[in-house]
């Protein structure tokens, strides 16, 4: 008889965002009238830039004449996409556009990415994290089942609180691959250099790998870096994935990128090569017309109308976050990613304050804890809504303070 | 010390399609005047159909515009999208939405289809067959080694011959998942319905689950099956892998879809519920505008230009297999797939009569070993080249074919 692989049924019953959802769901018969304020999903909200509607269509057109027309491309992607990122994104940094594999999203490729390693490997990843990580993790056979905090047995979390500025440093035992995730997603800080170097000689040490998620690296304020190739000899221990989803909004589009180093070796065989071999197997390569969509980003006048939207993202966080700190609210992120965490007030639990946030507030946020244990007591706004649902929502936390005072009176 | 993935290495080193281009690399260096004809690699080669380049330029402004931008769509693919495709490709089958998964490619849903299963599992797959079933295989660590005739010790082959015409039967021992490929890639054989039920018996009887490769099925001329769930009991056995790749010219678009029926149990565990959470955990789904072309290829006039395609298509096979038989060739295949299957003559091995047509006719074939065992003594042609390439092809062959009579002499 054929079995599943029971390793998915390790994973506990209710991923993060059906669960929202459903609470939503019940809102909404329960209060049809309910102006609802999303500041769940981390999603872009600004329509696409002219100039990658016009590199659709461009590209469009070309596939519609005979004498343009792609069929199969490249797995790894087109050179024209990889050659823009490595003098773009990696300028000085001596990455070749042979490094480069095109994506369809950075989920599909930290999810992914398991499948090159053996299947002993010890994973370590942020507490909170990115849900994606540990799913993934577990769905390869890297943990054992779920313990009632709702971690697994054999993963190692790497605590991310406010005693640390939820910076995590390097355990003391070992570990073979790392996720980290720089901005991070749900918290919202970068990690500094000083830091990335202490993970890279981590890394070095225990001949481990760093799985660097730099997702979020458009929205850096501080002098944090955009890649962990800014470090010395991170090109001999880490990946890095990045996209073009938060960057350009590719939400809907799905484009992303994966940068392996040739210099990255596990004794002396080629990660390079490995995914490589798995992308000519599994992939087909990302759309053409896609692939010209994420090359424009590239060049005026699209460049300059993305980072306008940056710059308009950027501008709504500060408000939200700006607002939320008059009213008393303990928060960190917001400054290098479009994330803001936020303590619950009244030591809340992260459920029950996106309780009363839904219920009283009539505003969705994720609760803290669904990123992991520590991330219990807080929850996370993605502030892309516009400027004027942004000063709306201020409205409502502020009656919810009001509230929130009154019975605590 | 982090370790790679073991099972990468039992790969054989030379992977079919870069061993070829490696040859006609030689031969353009040592003759750069030489026009190649390509009948190797299986890619379409008409412009996109009007209707589509449309349909793609059309949501490309609803991206660009405030309200009909699309972010985040669903893992699964778009409601639009699944309820086309269970009212035309399934008409009268019963095939739900709910059961449909939009992808990128049957490539990636061929390959990722073994995360679901449990890692003792027994595969069986045609030979020769589509090079991703057995590396997928090899990679997910379902085989030993691979053995000097070029097979995987641990996979069972089912011999496909002209003995049983290319139409592989259930074995006698057990297997768990059996891939089938119909319309055959490469040998261009569809499965007729009674061999079909049989293998729905054999899934029944050995609670084994049947993946069904039906990528080519729009080129059927036969009374052959277009789905597996034409045959009664399929959707208790059978997941099912489309494409509009070949259909409707996307190879270079990407889209495809998977059907896993709700009724499909393992043990009492749904594999629709295991991939669902596999989509959600590890795809962000296909981008709208790609979703918004594959729903295009439904109505008119998009459908009827894209059935102008196929029948060119099939015409130009008919014509290359005619040509073929006409100068003595044996040739399989070719009426229900746009892949001739042709003998080598002279008792050659595949490599030796792929690197004749090379050398001597500038012709680009597949060497059927490269499929597997019983592949030898073949080479596929694809034969989506226009009418008067196929033309000239067939004037290199007559040449061909009289320099082989010099030889014999």
């Amino acid at each position: 008889m054929a079995k599943i692989n029971t390793h998915f049924q390790k994973l506990s019953a209710h991923y993060l965002f059906p669960r929202i959802e459903k609470q939503v769901s019940l809102l909404k018969e329960k209060r049809p009238e309910a102006e609802l304020i999303d500041f769940g999903i981390g999603d872009v909200s600004e329509p696409l830039a002219e100039g990658l509607v016009k590199a659709l269509c461009a590209s469009a057109l070309e596939m519609g004449s005979k004498n343009t027309f792609k069929g199969y491309g490249p797995s790894q992607g087109y050179p024209f996409l990889r050659e823009e990122i490595a003098r773009h994104d990696y300028k000085g940094l001596g990455i070749h556009p042979d490094e480069i594999f095109i994506s369809d999203g950075s989920k599909s490729d930290t999810a992914n990415i398991h499948e090159l390693f053996d299947q002993s490997s010890i994973v370590a990843l942020p507490d909170p994290a990115y849900p994606v990580y540990v799913d993934a993790t577990v769905m390869a056979g890297r943990s054992m089942g779920a313990t009632s905090s709702g971690t697994y047995e054999g993963i190692h979390y790497l605590s991310c609180t406010e005693k640390n500025g939820f910076m995590p440093s390097p355990p003391a035992s070992h570990t073979d691959l790392i996720y980290l995730c720089s901005p991070n997603n749900p918290t919202g800080v970068a990690l500094p250099k000083e830091l990335l170097q202490e993970w890279v000689r981590y890394a070095k040490k225990e001949k481990a790998v760093l799985l660097f998620d730099a997702a979020y690296e458009a929205y850096i304020s501080s002098d944090a870096p955009h890649s962990i190739y800014e470090i010395e000899g991170a090109k001999d221990v880490a990946i890095e994935f990045r996209s073009y989803s938060k960057s350009s909004g590719f939400t809907g589009l799905r484009c992303a990128f994966t940068v392996i180093p040739k210099t990255l070796l596990l004794d002396s065989h080629s990660l390079h090569a490995l995914w490589k071999r798995r992308s000519d197997t599994k992939f087909n390569g990302v759309s053409y017309i896609i692939q010209k969509a994420a090359a424009a980003t590239y060049s005026s006048p699209c460049k300059e109308e993305i980072q306008a939207q940056i710059t308009s993202y950027k501008k709504r966080t500060s408000l939200l976050m700006q607002g939320l700190q008059s009213l008393g609210y303990t928060i960190y992120g917001g400054k290098d990613a479009p994330y803001i965490w936020c303590k619950a007030p009244m030591g809340l639990s992260s459920w029950a304050f996106f309780d009363l946030l839904l219920q009283e507030a009539h505003i969705i946020a994720i609760p803290g804890s669904g990123f992991g244990p520590c991330g219990e007591g807080y929850v996370r706004f993605a502030a892309f809504k516009e400027e004027k649902i942004i000063e709306k929502s201020l409205k409502r936390f502020m009656n919810l303070s009001k509230k929130i005072e009154n019975i605590q009176r």
